[in-house]
Formats: C-alpha cells, structure tokens, sequence
C-alpha cells in the first residue's frame, strides 16, 4: 500500500451514479451533473449534494433554496457528460441539448424528462465544507418510472455510472450476488 | 411516471460503492458498512458519512473523532454485507471475522487490511439530519493499492458495488465509454 498525506487523487468512492442537478431562479433554469451526493436520512428523506461555488447552479439554488436530481439511464451518459463539461453562465443547456422536463409538483423546478427517478428536494441548509458547499435538501416529493426499479425499489436498469475523468460504465448484471441477511445477523 | 410526495423506497442513487467505516474508542474498536457517503472537497480533502445513532459505531465515532474508511474489491462482498448486517455490541467484528487491519499513520483507527484504499479521517464536524448523523472527515492520510487504480486514479479493479437490499453488482468494463470532454466545452 502507498501511503499520501495529501491525496493527489480523488476516485477512491468511484464509480458512483450521477445526479443531474436542476436549479432555477426566477427565468434562469439550469442543470448540471454531480456525482459527489448521497441520501442522509430515511424518515424524513434527506438527500445532499455538493457542488463548487464556481458553478453557475451554485447560486441559483443559493437564492431558490430549491432543487430537483435526476437520475438516467447509461443510454444518456452523452448528455450527462455534456451537461457536466458545460457552463450555464454561457450556454442555455435547456435550448443548446433539446432537454425534455418533467414538470414538478412541489418545487418550481423541473426534472429531466428522460430521467427514471426524480427527487424534488427543499434546501434545508447549506454547509462549506472546503471548495465546495453541501445543500441539504429535504426530499418532498418523487417521481420514478416502475419499470425502472424491482419490487423493493432497487434499481433494475441501467443507470449512468461514473467512473471518474469522462469515463462511463455499465453493471454486469449476470455476476449479481443476493445474500441472506438472516445467516450473518448477529 | 409515479409520483410520491413521501417515498417509501430510497434506493434511486444505487449503485453505490460502499465504505467501511472502522471507529475505535479506547479498547473498543467496531467497523461497519455505509452505502449514504460521498466525497465534499478536493482542497482540503474532505469525506462525509451518513450513520444512523442506533449503529454501535455512532458512539465509538462521537467520542473518538477519528475514523477510517476502507473500501474492498467485489471478492470481498460476503465481508462487507456481514459488517453491515451484524452489531458491535454483540460480537466483536475483528475476533469473530479474523479481519487483517491495516496499521494507520496519522489517526488511531486502523482500516481493513485487504482494502484498495482507505481514508484516515479527523471528525471536523457532525450534523443531525433526521434519522441520521452526518459525520464530515477531514481526509488526514490516503492508503492506496497503486495496482487498483489506473494513471489518473480512477479505479482499475473490481469493486464492491451495492445495489440495496443485499444485493451487489459487478461492473462490465467491455462496455466502458470515455467522452473527450473539450468535445463538449463551451
């Protein structure tokens, strides 16, 4: 094992999905992806996800308090590349990429139409952590496409998986292992 | 699309790898598996983990203020899922699985000896968000397999990848897909 004080790099969580993060403020609508999030609580559900100051959707969830994340299948990792790699300070990603949105029902933010689940999240607060902020957002609402997730809700297709650096992968399905809680509970 | 104002499945981020968080207070040294973490700055390195404050963990970790993350290669999924499904306060994890423990250099917890990469982490922080506390780590010191990770440090090996309920998955590196991002730039 190679021992650093200071990583020099940081994929060690890798790969991870992604969320595409909506933001809006008033007629400014943008989305970006994030693989830096995780759920934070069940009961209520809780979802974070950190994103850099230098980001443009950085401050319009500052002033909305207000976001969704989307999740997509590998068949759009192109667009959730693209919507990493570009900026909403020049681009109207909406217009530039055709996005399709799915209209919210809590939040005033869209989802992405082609996504399979969609969270509408209530900023509850927002920590700076380093060189980026992490918005902790109550879940209040989610949309999912049923044919997406199996009977308990684990994903049952193939979502967009990043490895880091602008690589994608798949899951090999045929070499899936199911344990028996029961024989290790202790 | 299905809509839920409060879901009763949460499992739309999976797949996820998973860390194994080891805590240590006095004599007392516990490790566990966490699939809600992520990665919260690059400069300082910054790691946060989800626990909820039933775990035998929670308390190791509030009273240390030091923990480690190790994260295993998919060979190693029977060892992770018994460290999810089983409690420190009922066996003692490191006697009972035979577990090699990787020696640390800057805290006092150590990590998991067959690990690809473990984080040493100093508590800066931890926040109360619903059922669950968030612990957010200092990244103090990295242990990593030079083998497990390619040129850039994305990883090269097979990792456990959680896909919920007692399930994981393998990834399918034939079906990888790397985007040149100044293709995308704008």
């Amino acid at each position: 094992m190679v021992f650093e004080k200071d990583p020099t790099s940081l994929y060690q969580i890798y790969p991870t999905t992604v969320a595409v993060i909506g933001a809006r403020y008033g007629d400014e609508l943008n989305f970006m992806a994030a693989a830096w999030h995780t759920l934070l609580s069940f009961n209520p559900p809780i979802f974070g996800v950190s994103i850099s100051p230098k980001r443009y959707t950085h401050d319009l969830l500052m002033k909305s308090g207000e976001f969704t994340a989307s999740f997509l299948g590998h068949g759009h990792a192109e667009l959730v590349e693209k919507l990493g790699r570009t900026s909403g300070s020049k681009i109207n990603k909406v217009l530039e990429y055709g996005l399709e949105l799915l209209e919210p029902r809590v939040v005033k933010v869209p989802g992405i139409g082609n996504a399979v689940a969609v969270y509408e999240c209530r900023v509850l607060e927002s920590r700076s952590y380093g060189d980026h902020t992490f918005f902790v957002g109550r879940i209040v609402g989610l949309h999912y496409d049923p044919r997406a997730f199996d009977e308990v809700g684990r994903p049952a297709y193939d979502p967009v998986l990043y490895l880091g650096k602008d690589v994608y992968v798949k899951i090999d399905r045929s070499r899936t292992i199911e344990f028996d809680p029961e024989k290790f509970r202790k």
